[in-house]
């Protein structure tokens, strides 16, 4: 084993951060076991100096991140700030001086990931992000390397434990959306601002990095589309369970049946009770996997907090560590597939709409008509109504969301139809 | 990218090695793309060369395995004949000859982990093994790799599909036993001799290989204690049911409370309903990790087939290959730990016991004395009886296992109890 310790420098030292610090000091003696020489916390970059950082040598803490990362004997750099800049430069900065990196952050590597994959293949480094998708739950790892053997057809998960905190409260209480966050709010699951959870940009930046991964192809936040939670309601529990479902928010990345292009989305969806996904609970992720060979495989665990994600973080710096004490690289970015990613017109599934309609003979077939001048296959219709008012409840088959969209839109324009209460996909079946 | 492609000898051509090979030809272009090389199968070891095999050029057919590890020219030796030899030899002979080694051996790596882990070191070369346990779930990896700056408490798994199988459905239709094993036998999920599954062999071989890379401490076949789940009755599930429980065949890897010492177990055990694992219905398998930091994890997929397990070979060659020609090697073995494995008698859990007793006054005091005296404290007891016949339903406490067993030899020579019916453990809880 080897004596001399390899550096590590840690940017952002909050929730994460100080529990990366301590754990490296707790489990020091593993750490060492594991990795095949010990490890040793260089330098601590944070924005607030003077705040009490217990287990910390107060030495050292620094302001000056770049300087950290430019110091040249760090052997990795451990990236918990967040955001686009400065950890984008900090972490280029990183590769050039010899560094290599793991990282937490979903929203940078989501937009800059090809970006960075090539710094740190330029300067022979590695670039481990578990903690970005799905904190503790190991996913990037055992799809990039676990199924690298395989053909993945589908990953449909929840990766956002905030927002599926809410819909696990709406469904089991009866609550309204904004009843659902408050209490999210108020139990620390929900951020003062929600809009990164609740509008799903949280989890675009999950899918696209997953997308990326499970088809060897380069998916940008900006390819996935993205509808967030907030126009749930309560009416939409009820029309769920009356057809067997819940309501989750997905991140669904598809290869084409085709299998010519891909496609990425995040958006509320009903799926069967039966489904795995139905019963993760509370502020619990997992993420369902269906690939050719190994079927269906589901990873399940908090997606967020220090320790879970500190525990990724680790993971990731083990491996790096032996990396370099190998004189070897891990997998790095592998987009050799290069499909094309379709836009949502083109994602084919089912849809569940809730229409208010005039009570009155004809109506019906009014909807139905629109329906198949747009393609689009009734599966089953509800109709309830009364004193002149009437809703129709419409489970189609499976069809694109061009062609939904259409109908929707024809549907609009009906005397007859006097709003679109709901329309919601339906997934997992 | 390397042109000279890498050279794959296939041990094994049944279920699993037939699908490695088909897919190693089909998705040849992917594997070449995600290793850096193209691989090659270079020779098929077999039993039965006259037995037609789809898509394997006959010339690569040979029956002399030992000839074909030896060639000096094979990078990576696929080892899918299961069973200690001849498999051992050849995996030895493998390393001596300069391959590295796939292997989907759980018999052989519970038993002889440790010296073909040394062998694989000796000779500078990877033992990868992920099909070994829980098929085509990413398991071996994430606990090795993604967990490695983790600190893991428990293991708790279904990593046996046939008895998976039988007690859901024992489950479902009040079926007995016999006849949920002749449904599992008439459909293929149980083999004409059923014993390995059903007496839980192995379940307690994954068991110790899980053991083993958890607490990186060397655990082998036999510290695992081992109980088959054929005595497990219709009565007991309805005993489960009362207690919002259902019964499924576990394997249970445990650091104790003061972490001086693992234990590793495979027996039926009672747990709640609302655990993740008690809806994990047919074959598939799913095991729940507990660790430090992370939280609790589950991984869930299909245990055994031959794609899913071909899945789990495939991701390994791809890790071997790419470390071959990064001159590197894997994480090898970590026993550093080296804790000791204690006895069943120093489990501790909980008890559902069920008593025929005599139905006469003072029989549920002397059942209790008998409890208090060994230490078991009792958590709920139900009384029920008619014409002179009575049952008691004692569930206790947590309690070591040395503790229970000497509360039930005890029981048993009281006069007023007739007979133990069923003693199961409750987990999960």
């Amino acid at each position: 084993m080897r004596t001399r310790p390899l550096k590590v420098a840690l940017l952002g030292c909050g929730v994460v951060g100080s529990e990366v610090a301590r754990i490296m000091t707790t489990h020091a003696d593993d750490l060492t076991a594991r990795i095949g020489a010990p490890v040793e916390l260089a330098g601590v970059a944070v924005r607030r100096p003077d705040r009490v950082r217990e287990g910390i040598a107060p030495e050292l803490i620094t302001t000056d991140a770049t300087a950290l990362v430019k110091r040249g004997d760090i052997d990795v750099v451990v990236e918990v700030i967040g955001g686009i800049e400065p950890a984008r430069s900090l972490i280029t900065t990183a590769f050039e001086h010899g560094a290599s990196v793991v990282s937490a952050n979903k929203a940078l590597l989501a937009q800059d990931g090809a970006a960075l994959h090539a710094a740190a293949e330029q300067h022979g480094k590695d670039l481990y992000y578990e903690a970005a998708v799905a904190g503790a739950i190991p996913l990037v790892r055992p799809l990039r390397e676990s199924l690298a053997g395989d053909k993945i057809n589908r990953v449909m998960g929840i990766v956002n434990g905030t927002t599926n905190f809410i819909l696990d409260k709406m469904d089991s209480t009866g609550a309204g959306y904004q009843e659902a966050l408050d209490e999210a709010t108020a139990l620390g699951y929900a951020e003062a601002d929600p809009t990164a959870d609740v509008e799903g940009f949280d989890a675009a930046a999950k899918a696209a990095i997953l997308a990326g991964i499970a088809f060897h192809t380069r998916v940008r936040l900006d390819d996935v589309y993205r509808e967030g939670m907030t126009e749930v309601t309560a009416a939409d529990f009820a029309s769920a369970k009356e057809m067997g479902c819940t309501i989750k928010l997905l991140a669904i990345c598809e290869r084409a049946e085709d299998g010519a292009s891909v496609t990425a989305r995040v958006h509320p969806a009903m799926i069967p009770l039966s489904h795995p996904l139905a019963s993760v609970r509370g502020a619990y992720n997992a993420v369902f996997v269906e690939s050719d060979a190994a079927g269906q495989l589901m990873f399940y665990g908090p997606g967020a907090g220090g320790s879970p994600t500190a525990s990724a973080v680790l993971g990731d710096l083990v491996a790096v560590c032996r990396n370099r004490i190998g004189g070897a690289t891990g997998p790095g970015e592998s987009a050799y597939a290069a499909l094309p990613v379709s836009p949502m017109g083109d994602v084919v599934t089912r849809y569940h709409i809730s229409l208010d309609v005039a009570d009155k003979p004809g109506v019906l077939a009014q909807v139905a008509t629109v329906f198949a001048e747009h393609g689009v296959s009734i599966d089953t219709v509800r109709q309830s109504g009364k004193d002149g008012e009437a809703s129709l409840v419409v489970v189609t088959h499976r069809a694109s969301d061009a062609a939904l969209t259409g109908t929707v839109e024809a549907l609009r324009k009906l005397d007859t139809v006097r709003g679109v209460a709901s329309i919601m996909r339906v997934e997992g079946e």
